[in-house]
C-alpha cells in the first residue's frame, strides 16, 4: 500500500481559512494518509483533528511544518517523490500513466508558489490548464490515483456515519 | 450535446466568498454550461465574468437568481432533471450508471440545505459519504459525467492560455 501525504503551502489564515480546511478534508476523504500545513494555524488543525475523531481516521495524520522547502527536501531524502499541482504543469489528461511511487508528497499552493517548488518537484501536474481550485485539483488527482475506489471505503473508529438515502438524512451514532 | 447548469444555494457573502468563486470556476473548467448564484453577490459574478472573458467561454453563462426553489421548479417544467449533491445522498461509487439527462441542473448547497431540495431533486447524490467540500464534490461529479475528457478541451475566444510545462510557467497572449 502506498503512502500519500499532502503539503499545503502559503496559507493565509484569514483569507484561506475555509479553502485550506477543505483541502485537508479532501486529503482525508480521498485516501491520503496525512495533511501537513506550512505555517501555524491551530484552528484549522483543530478542525481536522475533530473531523478525524468523529468520522474515523484510518490512521490519518495532520500537523504543521515550519518550512515547506525543508519538508520537501526531507521527503526526497527519504526516497519519496514530490508532485506539485499547478495549472501551469503538464496536463493530467495528456499523461498515459500517472506516477505511482511508494511514497508520494502532493504539494498544493495558494495564490503564488515559489519557483523553487517547480524546480524541485519530481512532477508538476496540471488538473487541466484552466483556473479552478486547489480543492478540486487535489480531489481529482487523488480520485484518479485511487482509480475512483476511495469514495466507498470505510473509516476505522468512526463515531458517526451516514446511511446513504435516496432523499433526506440518516446519521447513526451521533 | 447535453446542457448542464450549476445552482449554488445559501451563499453567505463574507464567509463563502472564495468557496463560491471556486464552485463557479469548477463549473466552467469541468464543462458545465452555466453557473447560477442564489442571492446577490456582484463581486463573485464579476470575477466569474472576468475569468470567462480572459480564459475563454465556450458560451459559459453566469447570473443570479432570487429564489433557488422557483429556479428548480422552472427547470423541471422545462423537462430538465435536478441532481442535488449532498453527503447524505446515494454514494456515487455505488451507482452502476450516472444519470445523464439532456438537461441537468446540479444543486450545490452551503452549510445547511432546506429539506425541500432533497424532496424535489430527481437525484440526491453523495460524492462519498464523508465530509469534504462542495468544490471537490462538484468537480468529481462533472469529471465522471464527462468521463474525464473535459480537462483538455479548448475554450473559444480565450485571450490568454497556458502552454503546459514540465517545470515553470508559460502563458501566451497576456
Amino acid at each position: 500500500m502506498n503512502c500519500i501525504y499532502v503539503l499545503r503551502l502559503g496559507h493565509r489564515p484569514e483569507r484561506d481559512k475555509r479553502i485550506t480546511t477543505h483541502v485537508a478534508l479532501v486529503a482525508r476523504a480521498f485516501g491520503a494518509q496525512g495533511f501537513m500545513l506550512e505555517g501555524d494555524d491551530r484552528n484549522i488543525l483543530a478542525t481536522v483533528k475533530d473531523v478525524t475523531k468523529r468520522w474515523g481516521s484510518k490512521g490519518f495524520k495532520s500537523g504543521a511544518v515550519n518550512d515547506g522547502k525543508a519538508y520537501v527536501e526531507k521527503w526526497k531524502r527519504g526516497h519519496g517523490k514530490v508532485a506539485h499541482l499547478t495549472m501551469y504543469g503538464l496536463n493530467i489528461s495528456s499523461m498515459p500513466r500517472l506516477p505511482s511511487p511508494k511514497k508520494l508528497l502532493i504539494v498544493v499552493g495558494a495564490e503564488k508558489v515559489d519557483r523553487w517548488y517547480y524546480d524541485n518537484a519530481d512532477y508538476n501536474i496540471a488538473i487541466g490548464n484552466q483556473p479552478h481550485s486547489e480543492v478540486s485539483a487535489l480531489a481529482i488527482f487523488l480520485d484518479r490515483l485511487g482509480r475512483g475506489r476511495e469514495l466507498d471505503r470505510g473509516f476505522a473508529g468512526a463515531k458517526i456515519r451516514i446511511i446513504p438515502q435516496k432523499a433526506g438524512k440518516k446519521v447513526v451514532g451521533r
